[in-house]
């Protein structure tokens, strides 16, 4: 590994030996960070905090100067990629992501440009390059990108959706059209996340939110499958270094066979999953990451550590798990409530590391 | 059978015999009906309809009239019961069910009556009485009730919620009061169902619709334990007619083993579960009540049809299949799609069926 000084968080997602189980968060820099909201209010808007490579470095390294985590995550969104193809996002307080100009017809589609991820997208790979100076080898940094299938969603309904209406009607009704859709935004997600690891991203994600809303066979063509096309395309291996990969479906845990197929290092499960039957059915083909449910952290602190205690137990023996949420943080968890967890972790998962 | 002119439906919940596929829809009594909008604007709101016999008979006989249907289902809401409570169940325009004294302390919980359904209830089970005689025994009548742990989500959050981080926080910090308020819930459920049955319902199903927000340790513990405590409870001989049963936790597709194994005759399942690897995953132990995406009804009827017959074959030969879609039908779907759909089932299923 790159003269880091703390690698397990890596190590992990290849099943190396290491010496205790690493940690990280979804959504660590966000709104349960007093720090976080200072600097969001500087900022003006959300956007405006992604589109700032100094202030997202900063709030990138807010967490880790809290809380002992094994990695960093680049503070961005994933409608970064339809925003440079020209979409438009903006946000409405309250209501979420929202596009100015969504996907409405066929010639809509078939004028998506894929961006050029150092010119539309080039305050990405700026932050990328500031964190990673600022973080001075201390954790590897974590990229990542929305899957195709996820962004798709976004960028037919125009925001977020219940139900998802426009996009399966499309879906159901123009397969093809669909399909050449994803397949630029399979594109774009890699362009971007080579990107990325180009500009110093040590291991990359690629989140999945609304895979989990499809039926099986859909979810195989739509979503799945435009994952193992961005796998596919990714260059993982930097001067003979590996950069990790970890893909996550939310909803998609009935689906971990195949998704443990298609060629990423490492599996996200939501919390709904166990995962000592997780890793039962995974085997020895993916590390696995989480998955601590989000609300147990509204639980008393006693009992968060129990909660840790037991996923701990679950995974048992040996590397390959990344202790995480199995969602993201909500902005109003008490941070004493994080470190506990934290603590929790580097305190009882040396057992399972014995050598 | 009880001279009932079609009674595949409960003979397929059974796995008896039959020389078709029959097909109810979950929310088949509403919006998407204009006869039903017009009764529901007469009625003036949605507790109106629902507490008025003659009216809620009235829009649970309508999708009848339009397709064939094998099943009738009570026109209701599953928080009949928190209302009889006392927590006074209200509708907001667009926000869904509200309660005016949602659960919040150790008292409210100790105060819960279990209320008698012939007296609180009696609206629903004179609608049952009603909806019989009106039937004149054409298709069976289905009874239902919302899950011990689904009632107790609305009732601690006061309504609908995205995270139920009221209920979990409670269920995580107090999991013996949480306890406590599943067993009342889950003795009232049983005692409601049991009302309905001996009104004349044939066949009952219990709506787990937040089962699948939990953990597998949480769902096992405080969904699926007391959906097997009403289960053991309900009265399913009504002089030597059995009554069958059927379970249905949305997102609840990784816990099948689990949940065919509690004393139902059947498992709903939602879109997302694959139909043929849950058939093999339960074997013989119950019938399947499923799956079409609610959201293919946005597609036009062709690809309707070739929707339907992949599930059809899916599931494959013999008896054992309620067809329906894998959550309730959305306000603004065509009518003529829901033909479209029906229609396929008829035509399609009997080739399953040969003996």
């Amino acid at each position: 590994m790159t003269n880091l000084i703390n690698d397990i968080f890596l190590k992990a997602l290849l099943k190396q030996p290491i010496d205790r189980t690493p940690i990280w968060m979804m959504r660590q820099a966000g709104r349960y960070l007093p720090e976080y909201r200072q600097i969001r209010e500087q900022a003006g808007s959300f956007l405006n905090l992604c589109t700032n490579p100094e202030l997202a470095c900063e709030v990138t390294l807010q967490p880790l100067a809290r809380f002992d985590f094994d990695a960093a995550i680049l503070f961005s969104d994933i409608l970064t990629i339809p925003d440079a193809m020209g979409l438009g996002l903006y946000f409405v307080e309250g209501e979420g992501p929202k596009f100015k100009h969504p996907i409405k017809t066929v010639a809509d589609i078939k004028a998506l440009p894929i961006p050029d991820p150092e010119i539309e997208l080039k305050y990405v790979t700026d932050a990328v390059r500031l964190i990673r100076k600022n973080l001075q080898g201390r954790v590897p940094l974590i990229g990542f990108a929305g899957s195709p299938w996820t962004l798709a969603t976004y960028m037919v309904e125009g925001g977020s959706s219940k139900t998802f209406q426009k996009t399966k009607a499309l879906m159901y009704n123009e397969p093809k059209l669909m399909h050449q859709m994803l397949d630029k935004l399979a594109q774009s997600v890699a362009s971007y996340l080579n990107a990325q690891i180009a500009a110093g991203a040590q291991a990359v994600m690629l989140f999945d939110t609304w895979g989990g809303i499809l039926a099986t066979e859909e979810y195989k063509q739509f979503s799945l499958a435009y994952a193992q096309q961005v796998r596919s395309l990714l260059n993982t291996d930097i001067d003979g270094t590996k950069v990790p990969t970890i893909f996550f479906t939310k909803g998609g845990g009935q689906w971990l066979e195949s998704i443990s197929n298609v060629g990423f290092d490492a599996v996200g499960l939501d919390w709904q999953t166990d995962i000592a039957i997780a890793r039962e059915r995974v085997g020895n083909k993916v590390a696995l990451q989480g998955n601590l449910d989000p609300i147990a952290l509204y639980a008393q602190p006693d009992i968060i550590v129990e909660k840790v205690k037991t996923i701990l137990a679950k995974y048992g023996y040996g590397s390959g798990h990344v202790f995480n949420l199995g969602h993201g943080i909500l902005p109003d968890v008490n941070p004493e409530h994080v470190k506990a967890m934290v603590g929790a972790v580097h305190k009882y998962s040396a057992q399972y590391h014995l050598t």
